[in-house]
């Protein structure tokens, strides 16, 4: 049985279009969008007083399937460990919604999505977009379903940048924050690696200025992006734990095609990539997390000072990609702000990928956090 | 006034052209190559009996230019602050030799010389070479300077990797090691960023299977595999340090050219590694590095037995590329094997380009432990 099976069973996308004109989309660098589209799921049910809505936010390549089964598909949703009866994210108790962002791929407005002004996708023309303007998009996903207030936002790595986001953005509107594995600001590390990714994507002439919809894509230069990718998702001792020196073949002969068991790996996956995911959104995206700046040149504190939501703060110590020090950061300018927060560093060697994988300590944490919040509506 | 001019002063590259007909150099794989060129230079004097000779080694990028400046250039050699008159490698006390490692393209017979059978640029013809094949061509080197003993072997990185390779393949003939942020066998981490590297390289359609000599060159994959590289050799602290996460203009807009510092910096680096460095060669010499296993699939402790050379381990704590606990290995290993080896562990912020910027701590231990090791003599 697949591990969806024992959690919310067969779900579906669901689809919500705003922003039609004359009321389009602003989005921060001053450019428009109408009409837009969030492609989302929802699990558990909303309760009478719809106090029990919690928010669950993707990371780079995430989508708006976070759990349960799509019909016929055999791997449940990103986040299924931790959503469902019983699970984390209780969705006996709680009504749990996941959104495809703004500038994605998997069903939510992008620059693969139709330009109604050319009829032809936005590509280059789709305006920049920041992690601000993915959260205000949700914000009207969060009207729609006609919750005021939610009980938490919480996601990993940039979801954790969004739910940081929904705190100071929407005080009023968001009792709890858990962000995860995340930051405040993009490093210049950070930014960097981003970066070798776009440059690779950008460097193959079938990315041709954007302009590949319909034609063969940039599949091999998204396919480097995706190795850079992984490689800083995982740690120095899971790569060892997972691969070794392992060889593919039994013996091992010189050549340059991936012989090592990790570059098969990394080959494999970077490949497979192409098929669910846009090279465009992924330069889109990068960017958006390279420009996030949560206090925007002012001081942590400072912006966290009015915020009411109480913070469950979460890292790995063998997560180098968003290092644990981020996240003290983050609890640290809580509580010179006089926010209730809570910071656990969890011991695990998947590295960044750790939130998505080491689950039981995390399970517990999330799963206390939110009663507590539960109980204080 | 440069750096180099307090150093060693003007010097010359020359060249050793050996493994002549029918005496081809066999490398590792079974294949053979034939002539081979080792483009090197030397500092300071071989003494009398021929005992103060000391093999300096460089890592994937450098060259045979070690120190001193050439005629015309404003750059001294990459490592000149450690080697010149009263400096670690004290050019009064001791005869410094470095050469261009085979497989190179600073002098050195590589994938870009010329092969004699078809008179045309080997490319994709030149035997995939190991670590090993780089050692056996500068004992070669180190016959024909009439020196039977080195005093001392050192380098940093790939480097590294070759000191430890002499001390276990010439074990008569070397008296002392300094393997600087190295490894005895390259990580499933380091050989998927090799593979990166290789893979945006393989990637541009200007690489051509390798054939791309006297044609446009696949400049934009070299390019993306050079900025995966720096990022390896700074840390977070460094990169935070040197880029912040400044804007080169003056204002912060939005666009997919590189905005922040820090992206401008690694495309510039990117761009520029064209002029000085062969693709294919990036290729043959990562491959040689992700290839190394000292220890060959057997103890690392075993195989150190019977070395007769004293070892100095030095690694940085911010290097994550190499981590310490790499050296460690080795230190531990030497001992375990009755190898006399002292291990330092250095605080620095540089990460793995420590070995060539915080040399201070450095120079003070290489210059000691060469002094008793000359002193040994």
């Amino acid at each position: 049985m697949a591990a969806g099976g024992e959690g919310v069973g067969i779900v579906e996308t669901r689809y919500y279009t705003f922003a039609h004109k004359p009321h389009p989309l602003e989005v921060e660098c001053g450019k428009t969008l109408s009409p837009v589209t969030l492609a989302y799921e929802t699990y558990g049910r909303l309760n009478r007083d719809k106090s029990n809505g919690v928010l669950v936010l993707h990371a780079l390549t995430g989508d708006a399937h976070a759990a349960g089964l799509h019909e016929g598909d055999k791997n449940p949703g990103w986040w299924d460990n931790m959503i469902g009866p019983g699970k984390a994210f209780d969705t006996d108790r709680y009504f749990i919604i996941c959104s495809n962002v703004l500038g994605g791929c998997r069903g939510s407005t992008g620059p693969s999505s139709i330009n109604p002004e050319t009829g032809k996708p936005y590509a280059l023309d789709f305006p920049l977009i920041t992690v601000k303007d993915m959260v205000n998009a949700q914000r009207l996903l969060v009207d729609h379903l006609g919750i005021d207030r939610l009980l938490s936002v919480a996601g990993g790595s940039m979801g954790g940048m969004q739910a940081l986001q929904w705190a100071v953005s929407y005080p009023e509107r968001v009792r709890s924050v858990i962000p995860i594995a995340t930051t405040a600001t993009h490093s210049p590390q950070q930014i960097a690696f981003n970066e070798v990714g776009r440059q690779a994507i950008m460097a193959d002439p079938n990315w041709n200025e954007g302009d590949y919809y319909g034609r063969e894509l940039p599949a091999k230069g998204l396919s480097v992006a995706r190795m850079v990718g992984h490689i800083t998702y995982m740690s120095d001792l899971s790569m060892n734990e997972k691969f070794g020196r392992r060889f593919r073949t039994c013996h091992s002969h010189f050549s340059f095609d991936p012989n090592f068991e990790v570059e098969g790996y990394l080959q494999y996956r970077g490949e497979n990539f192409i098929k669910r995911f846009d090279p465009n959104s992924y330069l889109y995206i990068t960017k958006a997390i390279d420009y996030f700046d949560l206090a925007n040149g002012r001081g942590l504190q400072e912006i966290l000072r009015g915020v009411k939501a109480r913070f469950l703060v979460i890292a790995f110590k063998s997560d180098w990609l968003y290092p644990a020090y981020q996240s003290q950061e983050i609890a640290r300018a809580c509580k010179r702000a006089g926010v209730e927060a809570t910071y656990a560093e969890l011991n695990s060697t998947w590295g960044h990928d750790a939130f998505l994988i080491e689950i039981a300590e995390q399970s517990h944490l999330v799963s206390h956090f939110l009663k507590k919040a539960m109980a204080a509506v």
